[in-house]
């Protein structure tokens, strides 16, 4: 049993508007000691995505409605951002309380629009969700491609979720590589059709990757190696984001 | 940047009632050439821990009750089945056509209660949840700790979730190491606190895993290594259950 490795790119630059992402990852994994290697799976934390991409907002410059207002005097939140929470989104799933939870234009369902107030860069900043991110994910993986590298590419976020305490880290961007292994029509030796019929690979490696990036460790990128993964040149994370009609719980 | 490695362990027997799992699992994991070690994470299906435990049903012995027959027969589902979901749930979170979320008597917030009829050994046999995951952890870790390793266990099980397609792994049961890595009262650089404020490391190892054990490869238990954990002898999965007063999607 090969098994898979998970390691950390440490010693990127300071990213900032314009800053090419591919090319400076693929450089502080060789200075590292780690080049990247054709069957990677690269995930890149959404945050210096955003930023790379000019995704910043001088919460200043926001002209706030009377609705962001109201609400975020009442619970003591960033005026400006509560209207750029709603901007971001196309529906309010929950508002309880100070508990704000939308669905965003990608048609994710996060706390506050996956908006970031932290690590911006300085204070009275935010910084946004990128606004493709399965293109943005298709940018670096072209651009690694150039380099003769074949490396499936994940931007994860991270995300609360319904029933559990604690969050964690999940896709919100793919190129490259299918998102999900499916068993449909698989059975067991006994016959049986397996209860599990398709597993979110790309959650799960966004998971994985998160265990080596840390929150504090200021490194916004990891390698999964080991893995195979089925080529998918045009894959999406659309096709996890579940139809409201099959939803449950909107 | 030394990184994780995830491997699976191979060759284990085939576990029914009585089977020493603890036992089984360190002579496979030594046999494969990669002997457990002191540090590891042991992620184990909870599958193969149910069986061990005896938690397999024979559908056939299963007295149905008026209401679970009812809803079996409108759906087509096995009337035996849904008795079973019904007996090991504390409530019904949602039954819409056919498809049936319960809470769990322990808690957990997931389809049929986690009973599982692929795989069980034959037709005919349903397997149940432990009853009690996290003590099914301890009994292992201080099995491990009888042979001088000090080893953190999770029993790991593949659950949906709202919004997204597909499955991923997450934790049911564990010992030895905190669930949870928390960043509360941490701040960045710039003075401002972490967006994320607890990581579930508990369910990121849980989906780590899953990309090694897959669901057709029969391996159904892997190791985590180079994964610093916080110990805790009284780590328990409840400690992620959130409060149904704090669940807004219950």
């Amino acid at each position: 049993m090969p098994g898979l490795s998970i390691f950390g790119i440490p010693g990127l630059p300071e990213i900032t508007a314009g800053t090419d992402l591919a090319g400076s990852i693929h450089a502080a994994a060789a200075a590292a000691g780690t080049p990247l290697e054709s069957g990677d799976i690269l995930v890149i934390t959404s945050k210096i995505v955003s930023k790379a991409e000019g995704r910043v907002v001088e919460l200043s410059t926001v002209d706030v409605s009377p609705f962001a207002r109201q609400y975020a005097e009442k619970w003591e939140k960033e005026p400006a951002v509560i209207e750029l929470v709603l901007r971001e989104s196309r529906r309010v799933v929950r508002q309880v309380g100070p508990i704000l939870i939308t669905e965003t234009r990608h048609g994710f369902i996060c706390a506050n629009a996956g908006i970031d107030q932290s690590s911006s860069g300085g204070h009275g900043l935010a910084v946004l969700l990128p606004v493709d991110p399965d293109a943005s994910c298709m940018r670096v993986r072209t651009a690694l491609q150039a380099k003769g590298l074949d490396v499936a590419v994940i931007i994860s976020d991270t995300f609360g979720r319904p029933w559990r305490e604690a969050q964690t880290d999940i896709a919100i961007g793919i190129a490259g590589m299918q998102p999900v292994t499916s068993y449909i029509g698989q059975v067991d030796p006994h016959g049986h059709e397996f209860r599990v019929q398709a597993l979110c690979t790309a959650d799960e490696v966004a998971g994985a990757a998160e265990l080596v990036k840390g929150n504090l460790s200021r490194v916004p990128c990891a390698v999964v190696r080991g893995l195979p993964w089925e080529a998918d040149e045009t894959a999406t994370m659309q096709s996890i984001i579940r139809d409201s009609e099959r939803d449950l719980f909107r």
